[in-house]
């Protein structure tokens, strides 16, 4: 009687695997945390592929094993196994853009262009309220909400990055905090000195931490100078740290530092050696064909954030054209008082709606583009792709399941179609980051949500108050 | 003792209102069938309006009184009281144009433009498929996902119209049947003669309705040649019925009639004498000075569907200009096969961050004016401003609540600003149609959701096979 098979990079492969004359397969059954089997798995990698009856296998956080269900079931056994018959089981969305805690702002002010919004609103607003408590009750509300709508890792930039970094840290989301760093001072920091040196502090606390990334946030090319930028560029290349700049978020943006400069903001920045792999380019709505060329040629990442662009009237980034280029193309929310949710599935389809439009091609930006955009490009743009944003043995068990089984998702021809075109945020059911279920049902499983709501009153009321 | 009280236009005008001195208040209250408490309502006439703990009263499907909760309390008395404290109260959304039955062909065909989906894909499926089974079960599955997602009117084109609007009339769901029209036969009718016989026996069978509209939908200049198009304006000001057309839904269609012909749509459609106040026109993405001037003039209405526009690539109608011009703007969905669903604030969100980016403006097509969209401009579309679009005494009750208490909707600052930019079509909780509860709690009331969806999964089924 011949039996081998050989546990190679989380399967079983089987040299003779017919089970007749393997009476002792029972006896090799490998142990496991979980197992989700679904009625469909999109692992986002390979590409354009929805996998039928298949299910997952979680061991220590991680992706052990993705077969079909059978195979699974005759070579796992799982403390806790769960079937999810209507669902789909698809990568965590990676929310690559925004500021968490601004969603205690969310929709103080609307109908305005950015440098209005931003002066008149936003800014006098923070000036008076923001502190560390605000911070945490912003962010937390925030992960509520990115958790309840199919986001399992987030991006962020703002004050108080360490009661963001702690609020992600209790509740087990993973995120890359940006540290901001200005020119002028805040709450947080006096100047841009003590901006780096915060961040550098901060990234030093979190540099064993498996689930929190600590980057370097310099705002924008017009409150940052180029000492500091510099300084930011020679820090994160010695950490290889990421770096995240808003950069040509409007046309004026770009137009005041040519007068100013001579230099648009993409040539400046690159000049300062701010461009490379590790840096995300955040909304980006003005591109001609040199900046481009700078983007690609850096190996930078461009985060599109189309609502906040659109709400803000600063423009569309032409996406489609970047993708050809063959520049990386994350996507994010931007913060919830720009937005004004933080929705990622809105987001994505937004996004693959407009491409259209702005192509003028109807096959610009396709349903599973879409997707990837929200997904594994996220996840490059992180610098995490070879942990995060597909579902691929080895990688975090980083996960959500979509409910299909509501009226207004039926019927079903096309599984990618309707994630991107159909699929509501609310159909999220369930999601998990490495492993740890932090969705279920639609209820979250470790946010308080009766005391997060009285706390966010409490914020309502002070800030209502003194607006007016 | 002097107590003078005067019932006027369904409010008790109170000549002198001292309750001290009007002992016998309480026996000339009012009996109604419902009342409803909400925490704000958002009545939309007047403009720009949110009443903090008001209530609606309602008699005979109509809306009798609307004031502060504590008046309507001393005035009237319900068989049916309901609090609505987290929430808000509006008009139902009205959906100015659909196909409902392609909800059965969601998602079949995607990223691709107009006529290639038309031709390689839609038509063949509905040459093979449409009947009036097909149509009875997908427009009740439309009327179930409008329903459950805000919108209380719907506009139909399609054929088995007959079918849509018996759906209609058995859920009590208010619509407009645009019966069609086409020079080329289908499953319905044979030819133009055809078509109209049966649009206006239609018509004739539900003239004494107090649902279902029925009017008259000649598909496109493209679909319908100049002698079926007189005789519709000539029926149409003879019935005083309503006219839905697409117009100008792509480049490539006022192209081809600019070369064939010499003029543009609008042109011809205006010599056809087809354009009037009972107008509307679906689409409209390419517009010029001449295509505004004479829509303008006419008092035919636009109605704006973003999403399909965008999803097809077929443009983007430029609302806010037309609103400037005092042309009357409606929104709708257009079909589930090219949206990929029916949510109307989904809708509305997009109408208004797209107006902005298209204006270079963030004041273009403010919170307010979106929900405008969606409510009483849908009503002047459809030629019922008179009874529909607002909460205004007098008019019929069809109003629905939408659930402010979820936290993705905290802190509330500004209510408009959240129904337009925060709120999800899943936050809405409550509907009434003349009255008549249709969702409760999030639940439809009178659609057996179990049968529907095994009806639905039925048509899957076939057609799958037959795409396979």
């Amino acid at each position: 009687m011949l039996c081998i098979e050989v546990w190679v990079t989380g399967r079983f492969l089987s040299i003779l695997r017919n089970p007749a004359i393997c009476p002792l397969r029972n006896s090799v059954v490998e142990s496991a945390d979980l197992i989700i089997h679904a009625r469909w798995i999109v692992p986002i990698r390979p590409a354009n592929t929805v996998l039928n009856d298949h299910a997952i296998v979680v061991k220590a956080g991680k992706i052990a094993a993705l077969g079909p269900s059978e195979n699974i079931n005759s070579q796992y056994s799982a403390a806790k196994n769960i079937t999810l018959s209507d669902h789909v089981l698809m990568p965590g969305l990676i929310n690559a853009h925004g500021h968490a805690a601004m969603t205690l702002l969310r929709g103080l002010a609307d109908d305005l262009p950015l440098m209005e919004w931003l002066n008149d609103h936003i800014w006098p607003a923070e000036g008076r309220w923001v502190s560390g408590e605000f911070v945490s009750a912003g962010a937390t509300l925030a992960m509520a909400e990115m958790l309840r709508t199919g986001t399992t890792t987030f991006s962020d930039m703002y004050f108080f990055p360490e009661a963001t970094a702690k609020a992600a840290a209790d509740i087990g989301m993973r995120c890359q905090i940006a540290t901001p760093i200005l020119d002028f001072p805040s709450g947080w920091a006096a100047n841009a000195e003590e901006y780096i040196h915060k961040g550098v502090a901060l990234a030093d606390e979190y540099r064993h931490s498996e689930l929190i990334q600590v980057a370097f946030g310099p705002h924008a090319p017009y409150t940052v100078s180029d000492a500091p930028m510099k300084q930011v560029a020679t820090l994160a290349n010695q950490m290889d740290a990421q770096i995240q700049i808003h950069l040509h978020e409007t046309a004026f943006e770009v137009q005041d530092a040519q007068s100013k400069s001579g230099m648009r903001p993409s040539e400046r920045l690159n000049a300062l050696g701010l461009l490379t792999a590790n840096t995300q380019c955040v909304h980006v709505t003005q591109l001609n064909d040199r900046d481009k060329q700078i983007i690609q040629e850096s190996g930078a990442h461009i985060i599109h954030c189309p609502e906040s662009n659109l709400k803000l009237a600063s423009g569309i980034c032409p996406i489609q054209d970047c993708l050809n280029a063959g520049i990386n193309v994350a996507l994010g929310t931007d913060g919830a008082a720009s937005n004004n949710n933080l929705d990622m599935f809105g987001e994505l389809q937004t996004a693959a709606l407009l491409a259209k439009a702005q192509q003028n091609d109807a096959s610009a930006v396709d349903a599973f583009t879409a997707l990837e955009l929200a997904t594994i490009n996220g996840a490059r743009a992180l610098g995490q792709e070879q942990t995060l944003g597909s579902l691929e043995t080895g990688k975090w068990a980083d996960m959500i399941a979509i409910d299909f089984s509501a009226l207004e998702l039926q019927p079903v021809y096309h599984v990618l179609s309707h994630l991107a075109y159909a699929v509501s945020a609310h159909h999220v059911s369930h999601s998990w980051v490495a492993g740890q279920n932090k969705l279920s049902d639609g209820k979250l499983t470790n946010i308080d949500t009766g005391q997060l709501g009285k706390l966010i009153q409490d914020w309502q009321r002070k800030i209502s108050v003194a607006s007016g």
